[in-house]
């Protein structure tokens, strides 16, 4: 595919500066070429940028000075304009229709005709899939469980009974979407295992990573709202639920029942436990272990600093005893005054 | 399912007080209607309860008196009880006897005729499975595994040759029992792999969640007892033992020969380095570096306490001179005597 | 199988001591009878070996004192050897050459016939294998996708379109490779997802651990090294370079476009921050969260000591006051000076 910018910018806005030369795609400052197209967001990597062979640059207008002489095009957003390019030069695919001979589909499960259903698929008792949904091979969904339309499942993905998606949701290999929660009863000298009887719901447009899970509801569901983006190998636990338009890194834990806002963003690795709510637009910083409520927005940490072995290992003793520290200079405070 | 009140205290024990209603399910007391049951079991919540529409209550002796007028279940442990009615409305699914057409069966494979074999499930030579086990969509049974009765495989878990697993093992989907372990000798330049020629032995009436992962031990086996519960996205290495009825919350990486004793409680993502003890009945906090073996049952913890990204910033600084700092006082200290 | 230690040392060198006797099997010292072979590298367990009923025992010129009378090799390196006759005992299985009934090969994928190809494998429209692979129950090999000799996926494993295995590349259970890195622009009011357009290339020799992920390039390609050996359940964001012959052991999170170096070693459950660069032969302790980049070999940790929970609690009231505690301090140094 090849791009004049004036074609770029007729479809997505913006202000062609210099020439108007073709595009055939994106790639990094660096390795650009004459008919890439590359962006300036960071002023980090201006003089990259500014070395760089690319036919054009996306920059704003403030930065636009420092590319006197190159083909540009000035956007509001760099860093969005050229996630819009992306999309115009990658699309997303469109489903293949049709269903593969080896796929196991349920006589009472609505598939239309413009779904595309991969090798080895099983569909169960009474599921629904909306229109040109991408259903890819290996992955499983369960009974009842409901999808809308255009939503892709990639290859391996396991959905349990009764998960209920929206639109245009994607899931990607690996993740199990309803497994039971972790709900148990002590008997005395066993466990005894509460059974898991709510749903998943899955709000329009949201995207699950690989490997991640996301346990069923207790009683009542587990909900993921509308937009919300889910990285690799996260744990979402029985009856959270997740804000509209929240993104959250790789490997994050979230225990049971937490409400977390819309608009926040998580850090990788960050941990939660149970029964506790997260305002709108929080911030939560990677390795953050959130043991409390979070009623005011903001920008939240708690990660330990990293030291040469050497170095940390001779403050973790006096971590140990940073109480006893503590009451030593109060005493000193006292005795001096 | 409609069950009356003294229909379940026949069942489960416990005392009918006020009318004997019929309820049709549990409901958590804020959803819960006429026809719902419900249960009072942490004082936090008494009002809630006592403002719930539900038909009827579970309760302890101790609580009853707050729900004056109320058709009641009083019960010694009202959420022990609250499971045992779960379990009764809720029973887990039997065995739908037969064989997809779609299963691939090692002919050598011993497969009762009450088994549930789903689509697309593939049973490797030598595998031995008890009576009414279900191995459900695109699950894989390694050769010469053998499973107790009533075991049930969710989709798409995987075994590896050998693993033994004891009666009523519940694992669900994505899990991954008995990889390799982690096994390397350096030899200069690279490393060399050692082959992992241990099992995996689970004990009756495990559960194990979705995406966790057990390796098969180095030499010897890695061993989970019985009744042992593990949720979700959980990494237990090559030869450890875990004690019989121990809980394990999810996102918790135990490493080689590590040994946790009966009874313990896990906290999410903790971590435990290798080659360590730990004694019955301990309890990890969520997110605890273990370090070291714990002979003492107790409460441990080791998490950064959260805050401000601002007020963490500044401490954190003075935690890598934390040295520094008690240097300091023991100076101050000493002058000042 | 069985062996004289003479036949051992002809394959592998080092020297016989005492009697040549024939052995069958590797086995732990404490569990070892008159037929097995056994090691010492750790002085910790020397009377453990000492005691063994081994019938030959593995042994550094320095510790073969300690061991008077038992035979044994003498060897430079008793844990490599160990790891070597492990090797000899216990070789990888090779491929059961042949294609499964129930596999989907496109007819344009390149499949040598000396290569294994499991029940229920899917393979995409172009991917060309190498001689002798072994692709296992259920995996799905994505389009395009190119792999060299030898490589084994084991049961259950995804690979995303478009990624490149080196030869003898293992890559166990639930492991996905290449699915789209977590790229995301804010449009203001929703999330708009990046096109992830890059690879995963993965070199000679490594090994990849069960339902580990890495992700593809958003542009440009994620790169795992020669004689990488990654534990399971580890996450590798879109465009990280791991160097050649790094060991990086369960639960790591390394978050997007992080290079290290060769001959590292990641302790379990450490993190990553996004953008930095770690030297070679850089060891990182377990649990530890990396937040800045790391320009000198060495060893670095950042874990939270362990404590009993009521300890821990008294001393982290006053780890958020740290800095309040270094002004007094301060403050008490300047008065007495």
């Amino acid at each position: 595919m090849l791009m004049t910018l004036s074609q770029i910018t007729a479809r997505l806005g913006g202000e062609v500066r210099g020439a108007d030369v073709s595009v055939c795609a994106l790639a990094p400052a660096a390795e650009a070429t004459a008919e890439h197209i590359t962006f300036l967001a960071n002023p980090k990597y201006r003089s990259e940028v500014q070395n760089s062979a690319a036919g054009a640059i996306i920059v704003s207008e403030k930065n636009a000075g420092d590319l006197h002489g190159r083909n540009l095009i000035v956007a509001a957003d760099p860093y969005l304009y050229f996630a819009q390019v992306a999309r115009l030069f990658h699309p997303a695919p469109a489903a293949r229709a049709g269903v593969h001979a080896t796929a196991v589909i349920d006589p009472s499960a609505t598939v239309p005709p413009s779904c595309e259903i991969g090798a080895n698929v099983v569909i169960g008792a009474g599921a629904v899939l909306g229109e040109g949904c991408r259903i890819l091979a290996g992955s499983v969904v369960g009974e009842h469980c409901t999808l809308g339309a255009q939503c892709v499942l990639h290859p391996n993905v396991t959905l349990y009974c009764g998960c209920t998606l929206g639109e245009r949701v994607t899931i990607h290999s690996g993740a199990v979407i309803g497994a039971d929660g972790f709900g148990l009863a002590f008997a005395g000298d066993h466990w005894l295992k509460i059974p898991q009887t709510g749903g998943v719901v899955i709000g329009d447009d949201a995207e699950i990573g690989a490997n991640t899970t996301i346990d069923c509801g207790a009683m009542g569901d587990t909900v993921i709202g509308r937009g919300v983006k889910i990285d690799n190998q996260v744990q979402i636990a029985h009856n959270c639920h997740i804000g509209n338009h929240t993104a959250i890194a790789a490997c994050v834990g979230i225990s049971g029942s937490v409400k977390i806002g819309a608009y926040c963003l998580i850090g990788g690795a960050a941990m939660f436990v149970g029964h506790i709510e997260i305002a709108d637009k929080t911030s939560i910083g990677g390795g953050t272990v959130v043991t409390r409520s979070i009623k005011e927005a903001g920008h939240y940490a708690s990660c330990y600093p990293l030291q040469s072995h050497k170095e940390w290992a001779k403050n973790a003793v006096h971590l140990r005893r940073l109480s006893e520290m503590y009451e030593k200079i109060k005493d000193l405070s006292k005795h001096r005054d």
